[in-house]
């Protein structure tokens, strides 16, 4: 099982930890010192020995931070971990409202002018740490320090040092050879004669390496710099790579001796302001080694799938499809015995799920923690089940079912909505317009430059012409068995990226009404040059790659326009067309019923 | 008649003309001299005093620029015009693509290194210049000197001089004082002195007049200044305002005082670098006081109108409802007889359309230059007909009507496209998925904050899912009783500017086949807080001013969802019960027809 439902709440090692990185601070003579969530590489999950903020406070969340003064000690949680927090961390810690308190003005409210307060410039990027300073204000000086927690936290364990693997190119559909070779190119045109590397997924799609160095994401915590000749200087735990063969334009160093590399380069070099730690910028400009601020160069790149990735995408989703309608089976039958009197939890919901992944003997892993939201909680959009909040499901409730795999081929991420018994009209008349905007999204045909902001709209429309709307964006991009969040594509109201083909994104609109249920129905898509249609003009199109049923019990047909009606009987007769050859006896006969005409 | 059909073409006066600026260049020391369409004002209309590119050229087309070398002269003009210029100019002159071609690369490729060019710095603003001399490099100078065609042109009209009309406070909805005291505040707030006016409707919409200095736009051509403390220096031919009471807040200063009264502000002084001449820049740094580039103050309430300006275009749009009917009902019958095989030329329409809007007895002038295009002419954008493309209309053919009325209360726009005789399936299928996109806008609701831009793919969903598009926005601001294209409001991917209550937009998708037929359907529509509906969220809405029927006959029900066949309808119904009680005899009755049930 690689999801967990225990809640760890060890308050009571907190008050000491506290004491000694006060200590640490005295010594180093800080007024404060800054404890983020976030390691070196700016990721959704940290390794045990990155977990700093959880050893300190006992705060387990994804995201947040602490700033410890030597009279308070603020852990800034925003609204997901409101009540998680009060449970998880003792007294002496001050919970406190994040985003709508912010550290900078809250540093200089509680700090004497000319306090001084240290943070460790490897866990901040230099766009934050410029916000931070800005927000302080003059009266508060912020200083780059060594980590204080870790001169204190002496069990701290060891950095992950599983083993590398290689990517297959045909997988990748391109040899990091050629991969180098593109970048080295780019960074030859803007001038530059070396990029600086921080995000583990951008290093793993440029070297076509997977690894385990952390929950979900199958990356590898290395650093990197690529030369403008194509070779890569590679700073990690060599032994990790033993498994590799040697690579002549692949220098493996230690990764403490990333200093050294960075020392040695000569500029103009590329560093990403959003998301390189702000040391590498202080040791470059030590160095007096020009650097030129710009977009990590393999994000684009990566986020455009080759024709192989996509195909293993497709194969992925068919497997993992297939996983999901003996779910879906299995999940009918168990609201069968929820209305007779039985009793299911989300906790059964999420193993169960987990099972027929892994029962295909592909999964590498789950993509995510899996949010399975029965009744009130599906109203909760970052809801994670655990053994405190297991909710039992109930006839006439909905269940909200998001999850995903990781399988080599391809990364998935799937949300259906599910009727536990016959559900209520208003329930329908939601979910009808929930799904209305996304079959928009999955019709959608738009010029070549539009970008995600520009497509947000058709998935809204449907609710917002009665007054709802959700509070989240309506996709994000997903990775080629990398991580589950990946940009730069989004299709939100924020994201200015344009589209291009490739690109796998999520189609997940949603609504959410408090205390009662919520609804959210995701396909991934990805992004393709439209078919000849009309006046042949230059539009993309998104090809759909989930292939599960959508629950028919929940639409409201006659909500539905004729294009919206044959979108549906369409879809369900693709899913049976694909899924069908790869399940068989109840789940056949269950996926017969489910993907039924309208 | 407002608009004429003459096409003015005598070419035979522009090589004199030619001769005569070469010669003032020479003089001057200019190897160059830009002649652009627009003056000090940057509108879309010109007074005959500032019409010099059609003085020099004979080109009369809304947009371009002649570029004066000594051994040659392009005209630069967009696609619109590309017929028409070969028509207008004589062979002295080259015409040229643009802005295919763009003038700063054709300048350093037709003139040698160092070559100096000369323009009117009260013709060009602070943003183009600079684009200008970026374009251009260093080969090339661009020099600011007095303008070279006024110098030659000596039987040039005089300005406009008729009498300026106060605009009733009943109807702006707040007195000019209570506008300059808004916008004074705003001015304190920002720390500024003074902010520079040159746009005519900002000072219009300022100080409460209208007047009649250029065609369609009922505007007064001054500039002005406006101070923190509400007083303003409005520099103008001070005997136009003669039928006004004075004002002390208010000092007039002839036209030719503008500079003076510049030179002897107190910086920071706030000019608008996107529609200010750079002569404004250049006077203020010269006389060294503090610029600060910021948007014309005025902008942004002008484009929120008032509950009164709102009541008055809602009174305005009855009224040229009533007489589009009007129009509608005798163009029905002039279709008969077109089937019968009569003669209808597309003049015979827009002369029809104006009589019908004067017969109101209230119409100031036409909002701009009708476009009526009947069969292959519908499907060029920008159409206007004259005495040389005229043509008659013919059973089977669309029309397209696109036109407008400046009446005191209100500033209309309206588009319909007409079926002559029974329409093919393919124009009512296009008619359709165009429609559909209109309704879509109408019936939009959105949260606050969202712009044009996020509203713009609602409109094309239905043409894009079939292949289709316009290569034009979906939505223009329009003024009260002001210009009929106003900013900065618009519903288009270009726009980032949030929608406010209060701002009118036009409502136009449109589709078009190329010597084929045209499609557009135009309501004007206002922004409004929307009403309580689903959970209650801050929503804005549109509230439809535009009451005329949309043709039936070229509507195909079956490609219409539920949702949007009861939105005609419901639109009918209120076209019938608003519009019914204006109209009589035959005009009613073909109403109850146009305005029927699906």
């Amino acid at each position: 099982m690689f999801q967990s439902f225990e809640v760890a709440t060890s308050p009571e090692t907190g008050p000491a930890r506290l004491s000694a990185v006060r200590g640490a601070m005295a010594t180093a003579g800080m007024d404060g010192f800054i404890v983020p969530r976030a390691d070196a590489h700016q990721g959704e999950y940290v390794a045990d020995c990155d977990a700093r903020l959880a050893w300190l406070t006992g705060f387990t969340g994804s995201a947040g931070f602490c700033a410890v003064l030597a009279h308070m000690a603020g852990v800034f949680v925003d609204g997901r971990y409101r009540v998680q927090v009060r449970d998880q961390v003792a007294g002496v810690f001050t919970p406190v409202d994040w985003p709508e308190t912010k550290l900078g003005p809250w540093l200089s409210q509680n700090l004497p002018k000319g306090g001084r307060v240290g943070f460790d410039p490897w866990l901040h990027t230099r766009d934050e740490i410029a916000a931070l300073r800005a927000g302080a204000g003059d009266a508060v000086t912020l200083v780059a320090v060594a980590n204080l927690v870790d001169q204190v936290w002496h069990d701290r364990p060891a950095r992950p040092s599983a083993p590398v693997l290689a990517y297959p190119a045909d997988l990748a559909g391109a040899t990091s050879g050629e991969k180098r070779a593109r970048i080295a190119k780019e960074l030859c045109e803007a001038g530059q004669k070396a990029a600086v590397l921080t995000l583990p997924d951008s290093i793993c799609w440029l070297l076509n390496i997977r690894g385990s160095d952390i929950a979900r994401n199958p990356v590898v915590q290395a650093f990197a710099v690529i030369h403008a000749d194509g070779r890569v200087d590679l700073c990690d735990d060599i032994a990790k790579y033993a498994k590799l063969g040697p690579d002549p334009a692949i220098a493996q160093v230690p990764r403490d001796g990333f200093t050294a590399v960075l020392q040695g380069l000569t500029g103009p070099v590329r560093v990403d302001p959003g998301s390189a730690p702000l040391a590498v910028f202080d040791i470059l400009e030590t160095a007096q080694i020009d650097v030129s601020e710009g977009a990590d160069p393999c994000i684009l790149p990566k986020a455009c799938k080759t024709d192989a990735e996509i195909a293993g995408a497709r194969a992925a989703h068919l497997r993992d499809g297939a996983a999901m309608c003996g779910f879906l089976h299995w999940l009918d039958d168990a609201c069968n015995q929820v209305i007779a009197g039985g009793r299911v939890s989300e906790i059964d919901v999420v193993r169960a799920l987990e099972g027929f992944r892994r029962d295909t003997n592909q999964l590498r892993d789950i993509s995510f923690e899996t949010i399975a939201g029965a009744g009130p909680n599906g109203a909760i959009v970052h809801y994670r089940v655990n053994d405190n909040t297991n909710r039992d499901l109930a006839a006439g409730e909905l269940l909200l079912v998001d999850s995903g795999g990781q399988y080599l081929d391809g990364t998935t991420d799937i949300t259906r909505t599910i009727a536990v018994g016959p559900p209520g009209d208003e329930e329908r008349a939601c979910f009808t317009r929930v799904l209305r905007g996304m079959i928009a999204v999955s019709r959608a045909r738009w010029p070549r430059g539009c970008s995600g902001r520009d497509l947000d709209a058709l998935a809204r429309f449907p609710l917002w012409v009665d007054g709802f709307d959700y509070d989240h964006g309506t996709g994000h991009g997903v990775g080629a068995y990398l991580s589950v969040h990946e940009g730069p594509q989004r299709i939100s109201r924020a994201s200015d990226v344009a589209l291009r083909p490739g690109m796998i994104l999520s189609n997940e609109p949603g609504y959410y009404r408090e205390g009662a249920f919520g609804i959210r129905i995701e396909n991934l898509v990805v992004v393709q040059q439209a078919s000849m249609l009309g006046d042949g003009r230059d539009q993309l199109s998104f090809e759909t790659l989930t292939w599960v049923p959508i629950d028919r019990r929940l639409i409201a047909v006659d909500l539905l326009s004729g294009n919206e009606r044959a979108w549906i009987d369409r879809y369900h007769n693709e899913v049976a067309a694909r899924i069908g050859p790869l399940v068989s006896g109840d789940v056949a006969a269950w996926l017969a019923r489910a993907t039924a005409p309208l």
